[in-house]
Formats: C-alpha cells, structure tokens, sequence
C-alpha cells in the first residue's frame, strides 16, 4: 500500500502541474476559448481553434472545479464558461444547427468540418459538465441536444457533410462509435435521473463494444460489420491497443452501474489484460499505437510510435480493473505503465506531457499540444487515477 | 567519370530487380490490375486495388516498353493494357463519367473517394503514355480527356464529391497541384503536337510552382494563397523537401522545353540546392518528410521519418541540375544522397524497397507496398537515373 500512496502523491503533484500548464499557455482572454497548438515551452504555434480540444478543456476544468475541492477556484470555472460560450456562438455551421466545425480560426470563424460527429459528441460532454459545475441548467439541455444528434447518427441517420457510401464498401462500425457512445451517455448518466434516450445509447454502446472482441475474446478488432464479423483486409485486422483499454474502463463503469457482472469479467479480460499482453512492445516498453491481428505490418505510418494517450488509458483501466476485481496482478501492470510513462512523457522542465515518442521512447515531436492534443488525457487520467487511488487506499484500511 | 558509370550498371540492375518483383507478386490475372498491399517477401496482405496505384504502374510498364529496349517484351504491355482496361471499366464513379474512385475492392466496385482530383491526373498519364507505347491513340485520348477535368478543376471548376469551403478557411493553393498539372501536361506534350489547353495548363503550373518560393526564395512552403502570400500558422509554413525537389526536376524540364533559362537558374537554386541544404537531417542523413519553415515543430507524426520518395526524387532532381547546369556540386551530392538510399531502403534479400524507414534510418513499415506506395517512385528514378547518366556520360565523351 506505501506504493499505492506514493503513487497517489505523485499523480496529484503531476495534475497541479499539468493544470498550471494549460492556464499559464492556452487561454485567449480576447475570444474565449483555448490554443492547443503549444510549443514543448507553451508558445502558441497556431492559433487555429479546434471544436474536439475546446470541449475536452471546458469539461477537464469543469470537472475538476466540482470534484476535486483544491481545484474549486472561480477563475477555473470562468475559463470554463468562456470556453464553452464561445463554443456555442462559433461552432454551430449554421445558427439553428447542431452540426458543428471541427477547426474555427481564431475569432471563430469555421475552417474545417469532419465527416462523422466525433465534435458533437465532445460539445456535449463538455457542455454538460459545465452545466453540473456551474449548475446552470441551460448548459446541461444543450449538450444532451448534442448528445441527441450524436445518438441519431449512430442510428445512421445521414449527417449534413456527412460520408458517401460506395457499393464495394461494406457496411462497417468503428470501435470509436460505441466509444464515444458510451462516453457521452454515462456522463449525462452520471448521478441518475431516467432518461430513456440516453439510456438506450449507453445500452447500445455496451454491447456494441462487445461486437469488437473476436476470436474467442483474444483481439479487439477496430473495425467490424454491424453484425460483429470480421472485415476483409488492412481494415479488418487494425488493432488499436489504446483505444481497447479506454472501451475497458469504460465498460466496466458502464457495468458496475447496471450491475452486470459477466460483462465485466469479459472487459477485464479482454479490454484490459489482452491490450497488455498484444499491444505491448516487449523490446521498447509501451503500447503500439496501431497493430494487424494477423501480425502483418500496420499500413499506419505511426504504428510502432508510441503515443501518450494509450498508455494513460492503460493507467485508467488497471486501477479500476483492480478496483473492481481486486486482483493484484493489475496493480503491479499499473506500477510498470505508470513508471513508464511518467518516466518517457514527462517534461519536468517546462510541465505537461510530451505526446509522441518514436518506438525507442525519445521524444520524435517536442510540442506539448496540436491538432489532436489538449487539455484532456493528461488530466483527465490523472483525476481518475487520484480518485481511485484514494478510494482503493480507503477501502483497504490504511490510513490516508 | 568512372563513379558515374558505377552508378549507371548498379542503377540498371537495380532497375531489372525492381520490376521483377513486380512482376512476381502484383498482378491480378482474374480481374486485371494490380495488387500494391504486398508484404517485404511479395504477398499480398489486402487485395484493395488503388487507383493511384494502378494507373502509375500502367505508366510504368508502358514507359519501359516504349523507351527502354530491354523491357520492349509483350508480356509487360499485356499486363499495362490488363490495368488500362481494369481501370477504364471500373474506375469510373458512373458510367459517363470522368470523376473515378480513389479505392477499389479487387473485383472493382468502388470503396472510397478522393475530394480532390489526383485520381484523375494519375488515370490520365497513365493512359496517355500506354496509347503511346502500344501506339492505340484511343488510349492517348481518353488520357486528355482526364487531363482536361484536372485541368477544369484547378481553374476552380468543382468536383462531384469535392470539398466544401468554409468562410474562415483563406483561398489557399497546395504545391501538389502545380505539380500534378506539370506532370500530366508535360507527359501529353512530349514530342510535340501542339495542344493549346494542355500547353495553357504546362503554362499555369510553371508559373504556379514560383508561388511556393518565398523569402527571397530560401524556403518553398507547400501551401501558399492563390496570390503568391504566405498563409498563417502551421499550414502556411509546412515544408515538403520531397516536394520541393520533384518540382525541381519537373520545372528544368518545362523550361528546357521551352527555352526559359531566367526560370531554369531559379530551379536550380531554390528547388534543387534548397531542399537539399533544408531538408537534409546533418545528424542521420536522409531527406525529412517535413519541416517548419519557422523551425517549429511540424505537427504530422512521420515529419522525421525517412521515406523512399523524396531520396529517389532528390536523385533525379540532382542529375537533371547536373545535365541543366554541368556544375560538378550536383553530381557529388548525387553520389551522396544514392548511397543514402541504396544502402538504407533497398532490399536485397526480396527485391523493390522499403518506404518506410525512422529518423534513425531503421526500417519502420516491413512492407514494401501500401495505399501509397506501389509499382511507381522506385522504378520511375532508377529509369530516369539510367537515361540521363547515359546521356552525360555520352555527352562528356567517355565511352559507354
């Protein structure tokens, strides 16, 4: 247990610092919002606005002005709302819209739109954090109208610029659907309160994730039919050992919420012991960022790289696969993944993490945040792993 | 002179081995085409046919059996037609018309879409240079039929399935157009014939390509304003060495063309020595895939790896400045940069070479063909190495 509280000290040490980066570097007092594009120093780079990493930091700073009592401080709360409102004057393509951009210039022009609702689903989790931190209502009804445009895609219900679809192309389902499914439902989910729509979503979700585990619950395919076969090719065989970790603890909250034990089983095996044994390099240390289930050489230019992400979803999984199962062996994989990545990401210099690494583990790109990297991971494993490290040292008796 | 003939017989070899293996392991005898997902021993790992990849191995193969005697065997115009005609019945989105698919499944029902028209300027080389080696004008004229939907769409005509346009996104135009009008127009006007819509494109691609010179002509930035203006932030300062060296050898061949020797000293110096200076990693040799020109951290992931293309794009700009200039500095950097790419991409043990290597110059990808690598940069070099080290060395008066 003396590891377990040095590690709670440690993690909570590291949040301080991670936070501290980002409301040193990322804040725009003139528009609100966030810069993600930051320098390994916390320069701006570019000041392009992107709709995923202003919702993900307006849900972080949210979260932790409600649950963590030494981040209760206004300010935090205030760059929160500011976020979030420019959000909801500047993301929308159209004023009526709930289709929203996924890059805005500066001043909040649009840029770029995706072709899926990834940036819907992340306005809605970030809204409806704010809404719970702020206790403000209206903020909470507008993400689960996002919530419910994501829920109708997932249905398949054409977005506007949405994906043609071609006649040699089978139909197919991306583990980041039932992904982002359940991560937008048991937010709004958090606490209680009935709602039939979100509910079928996360519904959909859990078992959506379990059409992902193939051959005998020995991979977890990225890509497969909405029946749960196997695709032909490349496609078929991607795994994506990061993001098989985060379907991990994702589905073991979902679980313990409904009380379903034999899923949960299934996830600790499966979405959290197997991701350990095939997406780790035995040789370098570190999850892959992408590997085919056949062993053949991913066609992903970064596959052998190793990202900060999925080892911090791997943090996240271990803990509550030990919380929920109390096996130890999970504990000693948390102290190996988390030695590792704190050992390689860090940046105790200048603070927050280095987010690519090539497969040696030295840093192959020194910014600290960019198109797909913000205020998110970092922290967002970091508070999850406090607040399971302090109930798990609670629960087994040793003084806090 | 002795050093250029060793270069000559170990470029020919290479060539021989090159098209052996894929020979060996591409073709599709049932549908025609070409697999190009093929494995470091050959086999095919995806049977997906690209038409990228198609249509450059059309131009490939008929290219050799026009121009280069030893290859003049029918069995290889046989296997350019077998992908001509995969292509002119399946590529097509519809029946009539000239937008066509980026993927297709191996029987030839269309899996994806391009929102730009590289599709269709790789069709139209392709077709245009068989016509010419099998002497079938009807292949040469659907090439510029293609050619001049290029053409309509870089004049601003849109495409079916283009991209929309956003009001913060500033009008911006990327190196790879200029470069895919100067290759598609350069290969059509070759020997003459006199096609003033195929001449007005060579024309705007000339002048396109300058565009991208910028600060007095140190840096070539990859995306620039229609106007010639730098663009902000990350986009506008992203460099290609790769790129810029490929516009390099196209541009003194258009200016050979067409006598321009003001033009012909401005390639030379910021297309050819330039990247060569810029783009060079001093620490482990080999051209970058990436750079800021600000010195930034470029935010794609493989920006330091070394890939195949821009080392064997380097080769041929290098020959062509020595060929255009006689300045023996090109010819030493020539020597350097092959036996960069001879001793780190090549695989003597199954042929063809790697792509993919690290910063480090280890091999990352094992494969030797993907989505975007296939039967084209690797042959393409090595047979224009061999025809312009036999013209210099012809030209200089030493014996073959």
């Amino acid at each position: 247990m003396e590891a377990l509280r040095l590690w709670r000290a440690r993690v909570a040490a590291e949040l301080d610092s991670v936070i501290a980066f980002w409301e040193r570097n990322s804040h725009d007092p003139q528009h609100g919002g966030f810069f993600s594009c930051l320098s390994r120093e916390g320069t701006v780079y570019d000041d392009t606005k992107y709709v995923w990493m202003q919702s993900r930091q307006v849900w972080v700073y949210s979260r932790l002005y409600r649950t963590v009592p030494r981040f209760r401080r206004p300010e935090l709360l205030e760059a929160a709302r500011a976020g979030a409102e420019f959000l909801l004057r500047c993301a929308p393509l159209r004023p009526e819209s709930l289709r929203v951009a996924f890059a805005l210039t500066r001043d909040g022009r649009p840029l770029r739109v995706q072709r899926n609702a990834f940036s819907e689903a992340f306005v809605a989790v970030g809204l409806d954090e704010l809404g719970r931190a702020a206790d403000e209502p209206r903020y909470r009804a507008a993400g689960r109208s996002w919530a419910l445009a994501l829920w109708s895609w997932v249905r398949g219900v054409p977005l506007e610029l949405g994906r043609p679809e071609f006649s040699g192309s089978p139909p197919q389902e991306a583990l980041a659907l039932p992904l982002m499914a359940l991560t937008v439902a048991e937010q709004l989910l958090e606490g209680g309160g009935g709602d039939p729509q979100i509910e079928a979503m996360a519904e959909w979700g859990g078992s959506a994730v379990l059409r992902h585990l193939q051959r005998d619950d020995v991979v977890v395919l990225e890509n497969v039919s909405p029946e749960g076969e196997e695709l032909p090719g490349s496609l078929g065989r991607l795994m994506n050992p990061g993001h098989a970790l985060e379907a991990g603890w994702l589905l073991l909250g979902h679980c313990r919420r409904r009380g379903d034990a034999a899923v949960g089983a299934r996830a600790l095996s499966a979405l959290v012991r197997g991701p350990l044994r095939w997406g780790w390099d035995p040789q370098h240390g570190g999850l892959f960022a992408f590997l085919d289930a056949d062993g053949h050489c991913p066609t992903q230019l970064e596959w052998s790289m190793k990202l900060w992400w999925p080892q911090l979803e791997a943090m996240v999984a271990l803990l509550a696969a030990y919380e929920h199962s109390s096996d130890p062996k999970f504990l000693e994989d948390f102290d190996r993944v988390a030695t590792y990545a704190f050992d390689k990401f860090r940046d105790p210099v200048h603070g927050e993490w280095f987010g690519y690494l090539n497969r040696e583990g030295g840093v192959a790109l020194s910014l600290k945040g960019g198109p797909y990297k913000g205020c998110f991971h970092v922290p967002r494993a970091l508070m999850m792993c406090e607040e399971m490290l302090g109930r798990i040292l609670e629960r087994e008796g040793t003084p806090k």
